[in-house]
């Protein structure tokens, strides 16, 4: 499939009404469960998609966009969100990311942007030359792919207490588990 | 962590208004894509959860609690969908799955099912013994896969969309395409 702006844009805007549908009011047991040791827990998932929204890909955007000196991107700081939300609630969490997402989709949408803009070049620390677009479609697909984390980690939780359908569940198996990206 | 029968229900409960928000309105772009051949697409997904409505859990829940001769259930077809839903709209298999789903857990609910009734025995034909509570439990973890499968589906149509970012997006490596369960 190949990229279109429009639709990029209504997939980002369902994100928080679905983790609101999985985690709203669920409670902390599942909101704090995780995979094991350095895994991500749904909170977790939330706290790293806010970081998302304060530090990267619409100051990313912006650094293509202003097209000045090399286009460099500040590296991402995947951890910014365990010391940021220490003592928050899952709940509270959903509400920020659902403002700040909702925010910043305003701001893509006001920017009506061009296919030649689209192409724009910025230079990401590691990855080196990417494009506007390419920054947009990986907006999409890093939602599509928290949002299956969470699901997979809930899943988890019951490994034991679905007995012997554990081999009919492939999730339960999912060798993504120590993926915090 | 151990499986408990309400917040299961509520879990279960969330499912449609989850798949609305992935999926009402998308369009059949997006809802008929799929991972290759013979894999599903959002729309097969929704099929084959609709299948479980009226196939699978609630009537192997009332094999067990009837508890008369072996408790055998009948085999499940994971491809009855296909025909079925020949020629239909995803957002109407949307409604119809959230219609069925909201009847089944007002049926499960009005069981009271007691501690002991979870461990009633049922008899899975390829799998052997099983309990209500894993029956109920698999339930749970059912729909968290094929969550996190729609996501998955949806995640790689833009694999070629995010250039050099996706060694960075481990949803599009992800092995599990050929699950149909």
């Amino acid at each position: 499939m190949k990229f279109a702006r429009d639709a990029a844009v209504d997939v980002l805007a369902r994100t928080p009404a679905t983790l609101g549908s999985l985690l709203g009011g669920l409670g902390e047991e599942w909101g704090r469960a995780n995979e094991g040791p350095d895994t991500f827990s749904p909170f977790d998932v939330v706290g790293h998609l806010i970081d998302g929204e304060e530090t990267d890909w619409v100051p990313r955007a912006r650094i293509i966009l202003r097209q000045e000196g090399n286009n460099l991107f500040a590296p991402y700081d995947r951890f910014r969100h365990l010391e940021r939300n220490a003592g928050r609630l899952l709940d509270t969490l959903l509400e920020e990311f659902a403002r700040l997402r909702a925010a910043n989709l305003d701001i893509v949408r006001s920017w009506h942007l061009t296919p030649a803009e689209l192409e724009l070049p910025g230079t990401h620390p590691s990855l080196g030359p990417v494009t506007l677009r390419q920054l947009l479609a990986t907006w999409v697909v890093h939602d599509l792919g928290h949002l299956a984390q969470v699901e997979r980690v809930m899943a988890k939780q019951y490994r034991t207490e679905v007995g012997p359908w554990a081999e009919f569940l492939p999730v339960l198996s999912d060798r993504e588990a120590r993926s915090n990206r």
